[in-house]
Formats: structure tokens, C-alpha cells, sequence
């Protein structure tokens, strides 16, 4: 048995286009190139070595994912990267660290929150890293309910300052990654207190750390929560704790591009519709739903190979055994997942388009198709996201005992991915809310409102309901449009069941929990 | 909300008797004072003491294992602990390590297949740790198939010895715990060649390492195998490799107990039944079963307190939000959860009977009972470690975001359980037996031969295939016999439907895979 690749043997058995697969998958051959480039860029160069992660301990692992921000700035740097190389690069250094929130969520934040003014100000600093910036929203007994946060941003008229203060013990920021050690600020959000009245939360940019020393300022009690799940994963991370002990900030640090406070501290609302912030709900979930494919993707090519080269069972007068990859069992675990991870890719390109459909809508001010965005792009991110960390499991099981080994890369894979079922919105919280709007578009059915988007086909309600499968043979569940009115019907009735359901009993909300759960 | 103790307030609603629960938990009181008494014996002792296994490395972790197994021993003899003490002291001791398969492995293998005279001298060793020894059957390419283990032991009738060798680089020893480090000694299990014929596999004594240095002995390659999922977890194990390299061992370390080899080279088979065989593979199996509540039980315990205390949304009037436990989206995954790991506490208890049943059997050569019992024991090993691995999976989900810190528990409590899954019997293979036991029984209903032990229901085939559910009122759920009726006719109907599915195939094994997953 040594000394036979037993993958070249599969590979040669491709009935398509390997070639042309790898630019639908990268979704351009310019997207493959650079991919490729980068990709290489980080497996030749030493600084970026993952083979250790699990070998060593937390401290030795936050100082080499702190070595390798700094290089990978200054190759991005050196090499005068586009902004598309520098993130794919990000992406094969394959690290969680404080430059992700650093990028994906201070900087973005200030874009979308801040007035030109303080872009000028404070993206300028964050562009060249001379600060670094993390986003402090969770608490430690908030993180649902963001409108439950509370820490307090009290204005003070006589110093035009904020004063940043931590009532409870539940008000401890909790979680944000890059505070714990990295940052020097944060975008914190707060409860706004002016004039006597409570304005709800806003964000606030607050300096934490000296730029001389690193050393927390006055006020601030800042930490690390302390380690996760996996020997590397978010490890890697420097999730903090932090604390404010009535920290006083100049009044323009107040994110003022969507309300404001006036010297006098009057609070002054946004005339900008709220909507606007769904754009960056779909580009989040957009990025998530990419990232469940590629998360997934990588799982099961690690399961399909090991299935390819495992042989166990089956052997005929000592002839080897079985490959495990030619078991019905195996199969029926492994492909539906293998599928799905190309399911997830494209998904993920038809979410980058509603993306775009929705900003070009909310330019336009029109707000109609919004609920329905909404439930959709919280679905997906839902359902992808468990059917991810689930399947990256199912694939670590099917590689038997090895895939308990971090040699196979699946521990570490199941432990950096499961927090995408709880972040940016809790998968159970969120399939919730797609269930209230099903129901409720059920409820106006016949009402004359036509159902858009993703939930069109529910107008179709007495042909679904009505309508029997047309498959006579099994070729036929080869045609799409079956596959999809199967669906179709299935979703609808079991919509409508559960609304007649709810509408039964007396305490709707309880109903909710009852009947979905 | 500070100060308030959450968990008192809900202790004080139990409408049962918590005192009198310990007991029935325990098993008894003297189980309950016993477990007590070793919990607080190992909390109390700074050298057991756990809380840094997630931030120090490997080397540190695994040398701390030792330091733990090296005082449990001399706590134990100190103390003069009975072997019912010093084995709950070990389950306290909470860290996998070499001990385990020395005493959970290597002396029962001896014991179980060893002859009076290797009983002597090398339980003798064992029982003082004089030698350390673990069990070496699984290789890098033969786990579930233990008649496919590669590893020879040929006689040479001139110097009266064995020559153990690792032909192929699969042939690897993989996976022994405590192999890598520690062990001594190891029992081998190898093909036994003799007079130039193949008698399949069986088990040798090998000296591994030096007595006096701990070096490894010519011939033999051994070391570890690499970290293994989680922070902690099994990486106190030392999961060995190990190969050997034409490696002489005298006659007598083959175990004699069940076939010989005489000092011509004769193999005389053992005139003891193989069945008995099944007796451990059944003690094994409720011990994992066992194993299965206490990991739930701990899981559940840390979600229903966590859910107790944590609160979001649901506030009125800036009161306090709902505690999370009150929701019943939480209810619904964790009570089930909760209500398992009482279930399987219990079926543990009766495996514990079941045990003593077929040993009693045994010993009066009655083997009737065993393809059930084989059956009954492959499926509840099965149904419990999967159910308990992903129930703690859904408990640290279940505890949000905090769930995921180690600190919670649950990150380490998942990564040291899921190879219950995999070991003693991949579970989807187990399941596979399960079902053809169970077409195999619908094969037999009406020959006249009864089904026994727990699919004795399915002698009442016309009744189960017939009946309709006799509840009027929801209170009729109440009713035990009820409930046990509705799970047997939904039994019988699903295993007489796949029986039928799997006949109208043409190959009978591949119906089986393609009917059944």
C-alpha cells in the first residue's frame, strides 16, 4: 500500500472541468490569480508558520499572531497590496487577531457613524495604524439585547464632556476582541444621558491606552477575559474586559454623523432614516454566509481525501481493504455536506447582489422590500452557519480516531468557527424572527399585499396547496422546477399549519415559543 | 442585580426531595458519603488542583498528569483507600492519563487472558507499579477492523521465541494512551504465525522501555502522536506510535489463557467458548454508558444554573429582563438534555444487571441470550455518547457567548468526550449492527422463535401493527404504559418497513446501506 497515491487515482476520475471549477469556485480567474498569489505569499514565508499553534502556550501564541499583524502590514506595505490582495492575504495568515476588528469594525463604524470631520480625524490615525481600534458593544450580561446595554455616556454642559462610566458589574464591556491587550481605542457604545434623559445607545470613540507607554489611563480597568475553545482558534484573540470608572472624553468624540449633542447638550435626531444601517446587516451576513462555504469547503475536502485514502473492511483473499470514501454510510454523511459547501458559495454571491439591490433601494428611499431582506439574510445567516459548525463536526467524526488529532486541522477548524452561531445575532434568536415574518406574511395572504423576494412563491399559496408531485420516474427529480415547487409546497404548508397553529392559542407570544420550538 | 444569589431563589422552588435525590443518584447513601468524601479529599489538595490546564503547554500539562498520577498513588496508599475509593478519587482527579489504561486496560487484558503463572508474575509487577503498562491493538491504518491489525508475531521454535514486527508503515501501533511516554510495558496484539500458518490476532506482553533509564529497548521506535482537540483535554495523554523492528520476546509473554503455542511451534486452540469474551465487552459498555450521564449531568448542571441567572430582554418598566431559564426556545433544548442525563443514569444501572445477568449465563454455557444483548448494548453505547456529546455541544450553545470561554467548562468537557463516539465501536458502525440484529429478529416473527431481553415486545407484532393510540385527554400521556406502547408500535412499524425495504433489493448488503442511513 505505500508508495500509491490513492488521490491521484480519484483525481484523474473527475468527470468535469477541474480547471474551470477553480474559477467558478474563486468566482473570476482574476479572483483565483490573486487568490493563488496570495496564498503562496504566505505559505513561503516563514513568519507565517501554523504549524505550531497547538504546541504552545497562550502567551507564545498572542506574541506570534502579534509578529504576524506586524509583518503582514509591512509585506502589504512593502509589496504595495490592493486593498483585495491585502484582505485575501489576511485571510491565508488565517489567524484570528486585533487587526480583524481593527478593520472589519472600527474603521467601519467611524465611515458609517462619524461626520466628515471626525473621518478626517480618526480614519487618517487608523489608516496608518497609529492607533489601534476595537468596537465595544457586548456587556457581560448584554448581548442580544443591545437596547439592554449599561454603560453610561452622562453629558456634562460645563466641560462639553461625556462622562464614560460602568454602573454594575454587568455593565463590563465583555468579548471585544483586540481590547483585552491590543487597543489603544474603542468605538464604545453607551446609554446617552443629556439633559436629564436617557437617548438610548450611541457610540463613542474613547481612548484606553497611552500611545507613549500602552499603559491603561486613569479610569480605565482593562484585561483579558481569559482562554476559549481550542488549543490555537481564537486563542489567538485578545477578547478583553473593560471597565469605566467615570472617564471623561471631549464632546466631539460622540459618533455625530447620525444624532448629535450640542454644547448646550441638547440631543438633536438623525434626519437620516434609520434603514440605512440595514446595508451594513447585509454585508455582514453576506461575509458570513462566504465564509460557512469556504469554513466548510475546507472541512470536507480534509473528510473526502481521508475517505479516498482510508480502507477499512471489505478485503477479498488479502487484497486491500475498502476505501471508506465507497460506503454507502460515509456517503450519506459526507456529500449532502460536500454539496452544501457550494450551495453556501454561490448563496454567498446572491447575497453580495441583494447587498447591492438593497443599497441602490435605500439611496432611492425605498424601504418596502426591507422586512423581507431582513428575514432572509438572517435565515441564511442562520441556517449556514449551524449547518457549518455542525458538518465541520460530522466531517471530524468521519475521519475516525485521526480526526481527533490537530494534525487533521479539524479540531482547530470546529473551534475557530462554532461562534459564528452565536455572533452578530444568536441563530436560534434570529430563526425566530424569520418565523414571525413567515407568519405574519401568511396572515396577509389574500389581503392584496403580494409577498417579495425570496418569499414570492408563498403568492402562489392555493396552487401549493393544492398541487400533488408530478414525478413518475426517478429521472424526473431531475428537472429543477420539481425540485423547487416540491419546496416551494412544503415551505408553504408547513407556513401556513404553523400559523393556524399560533392564531389557536390565546397568548400569541407564547404560542410563538410553543408551537416553532 | 448584584448581590442577589439567582440559584438560591431557584433551589428553594425544588418540589422534590433534594437530600433523598442525591442518594437515589448516588446509588446509595454509603455511594453518595464515599463520593463525597473523595470530592472533597481532591478539591482540598492544592496538587490536583485544575484550573490553569488551559493556559500552560503540552510539556507542562503532561508533566503536571504525572506529578497528579504519581500523589493519587501515594494519596491512595497513604490513606489505604479501598479500590471503590481510590477509583472514584481518580474520576475527581478529572485528567485523562497513563494510569487510566494501566488499570483500566492492561491488568483486566492479563487478567482476562493471562494464565495462572503470567497472573503471578506480572500482575505482581503491575498491581505495585513496578511496570506500567497500557494495550497496543489500534494502528495508523486498522481501528474499527481489528482482524485487519498488521503487526506479526512469528514463532521461532529454535530460540523458543517470538519475533514481534511492524511490516508497513499502517501497520503502526497508533493511539495507545500512555504508550507515548509512559508505559513500560504494553500488551501487543499481533497475528500469531507459527509452523508458517496465520492464527489471526493475539495479545503479547512486550517490554517497551529500559527499567533503569526509561529508554526505549532495540528495536523499538515510540513517542507521541501530537495534540488532540481542546485546550486540555486528552492532551495530558501521552496517545502513542510504535514500531517494531524484528523484536524477540520468550514464548511465555504471549498470552496463554484462552490458545497456546507450544515450545514445537503447535498452536493448541482454547477450549474456553469465545462468548465469554462478551462478558467485559458488556462491563465496558455500561461503564460508558455511566460515563455518558455524568458528562451530560455536568453539562446540563452548568446550562440550567447559567440559564437560571442569565437575563435578557423582557424587561418592563426598567425592571430586571427575563431570566433566560424562563424562555421556552431555552426550555426545549435544555430540558430534554436535563431529562437524558437522568435516563441514561439509569439504563446504566440496568446494564449493571444485565452485566451480571450474562455472566451468570455465561458460566451455565447458556449463549442464547447473546446477539440481543450484543445488540442492546451496541445501541445504548451508541444512542448515549452521541446524544451526550452533542447535548454538551448544545449546552455551551445554550450558554451564549460565554459558553464558549474555558472558564465556563464546557469547551474542555466536549473536547474530552467526543471520542466516546469513536472508541469501543464507531457509533454509525454499531448502529449498522444494531439494525441488522433488528431485521434480522422481523425475519424470524412468526417461526416460532420469541424475541428476547428488550425486543421481546416484538413478539407482539399483529397487536403493534394494528393498535391505535388510546389517548382521549393530554393527561393519558401520563400514563407509562402508554407511552411504552406508542414507542413499540413506532419501533416495530420502523423496522418491519426497512425489513421489507431491504428485501426488494437485489444485493441484500448494499439494501442494508442504502435502506437504513
Amino acid at each position: 500500500m505505500e508508495g500509491v497515491d490513492h488521490l491521484d487515482h480519484e483525481r484523474r476520475k473527475a468527470q468535469f472541468d477541474v480547471e474551470a471549477m477553480k474559477i467558478v469556485w474563486a468566482g473570476s480567474k482574476h479572483n483565483l490569480e490573486v487568490s493563488d498569489r496570495m496564498a503562496r505569499l504566505v505559505a513561503s514565508d516563514p513568519v507565517f508558520e501554523k504549524d505550531n499553534r497547538q504546541r504552545i502556550d497562550r502567551k507564545e501564541l498572542f506574541n506570534n499572531t502579534l509578529r504576524k499583524a506586524a509583518h503582514a502590514w509591512k509585506r502589504i506595505n512593502e509589496l504595495r497590496l490592493t486593498e483585495e490582495e491585502a484582505s485575501k492575504l489576511r485571510q491565508f495568515v488565517d489567524e484570528p487577531s486585533y487587526v480583524d476588528l481593527h478593520w472589519g469594525m472600527f474603521v467601519p463604524v467611524i465611515k458609517a457613524q462619524g461626520t466628515d470631520e471626525q473621518h478626517k480625524k480618526w480614519l487618517t490615525l487608523a489608516y496608518k495604524m497609529q492607533i489601534i481600534g476595537c468596537y465595544a458593544q457586548t456587556e457581560l450580561g448584554h448581548g442580544s439585547n443591545v437596547q439592554g446595554l449599561e454603560t453610561t455616556a452622562t453629558f456634562d454642559p460645563k466641560s462639553d464632556e461625556f462622562v464614560i462610566h460602568s454602573p454594575t458589574l454587568t455593565s463590563n464591556k465583555w468579548w471585544p476582541g483586540g481590547l483585552g491587550k491590543a487597543s489603544t481605542h474603542a468605538v464604545v457604545f453607551a446609554r446617552l444621558i443629556t439633559d436629564g434623559r436617557d437617548y438610548g445607545v450611541h457610540g463613542f470613540i474613547v481612548q484606553l491606552r497611552s500611545l507613549e507607554d500602552h499603559l491603561p489611563l486613569p479610569g480605565i480597568t482593562v484585561g483579558d477575559i481569559g482562554t476559549k475553545f481550542g488549543n490555537g482558534a481564537y486563542n489567538s484573540m485578545d477578547n478583553g474586559v473593560l471597565r469605566f470608572d467615570h472617564v471623561h472624553i471631549p464632546r466631539d468624540q460622540m459618533l455625530m454623523g447620525l444624532s448629535q449633542v450640542t454644547k448646550e447638550g441638547k440631543y438633536l435626531k438623525s434626519d437620516v432614516p434609520r434603514q440605512l444601517a440595514y446595508g451594513t446587516m447585509v454585508y455582514v451576513r453576506q461575509a458570513i454566509v462566504s465564509d460557512a462555504s469556504l469554513a466548510l469547503s475546507r472541512a470536507t475536502c480534509i473528510a473526502v481525501r481521508y475517505s479516498a485514502v482510508r480502507r477499512q473492511f471489505g478485503s477479498h483473499d488479502g487484497g486491500p481493504e475498502s476505501q471508506v470514501l465507497d460506503y454507502t454510510t460515509q456517503q450519506s454523511r459526507l456529500f449532502p455536506l460536500l454539496a452544501s459547501a457550494y450551495a453556501f458559495r454561490f448563496v454567498g454571491d446572491w447575497l453580495n447582489w441583494l447587498y447591492m439591490d438593497v443599497n441602490r433601494r435605500l439611496q432611492a428611499n425605498e424601504f418596502s422590500t426591507l422586512p423581507e431582506v431582513h428575514a432572509c439574510t438572517a435565515g441564511l445567516k442562520s441556517l449556514t452557519t449551524s449547518v457549518t459548525a455542525d458538518g465541520i463536526e460530522e466531517c471530524r467524526k468521519l475521519c475516525g480516531g485521526h480526526g481527533y488529532l490537530c494534525s487533521s486541522g479539524l479540531p482547530e477548524l470546529f473551534a475557530v468557527y462554532v461562534p459564528a452561531c452565536t455572533y452578530e445575532g444568536d441563530n436560534i434568536v434570529l430563526l425566530l424572527q424569520v418565523a414571525r415574518f413567515l407568519v405574519k406574511t401568511v396572515s396577509q395572504l389574500g389581503s392584496g399585499k403580494q409577498p417579495t423576494g425570496t418569499t414570492a412563491y408563498m403568492g402562489k399559496v392555493e396552487h401549493l396547496t393544492q398541487c400533488t408531485c408530478d414525478v413518475q420516474k426517478a429521472a424526473d427529480w431531475l428537472r429543477p422546477s420539481t425540485i423547487l415547487e416540491a419546496f416551494e409546497a412544503r415551505a408553504l404548508r408547513m407556513a401556513v399549519t404553523a400559523a393556524k397553529n399560533i392564531s389557536m392559542v390565546s397568548n400569541p407570544e407564547e404560542g410563538f415559543f410553543c408551537t416553532l420550538c
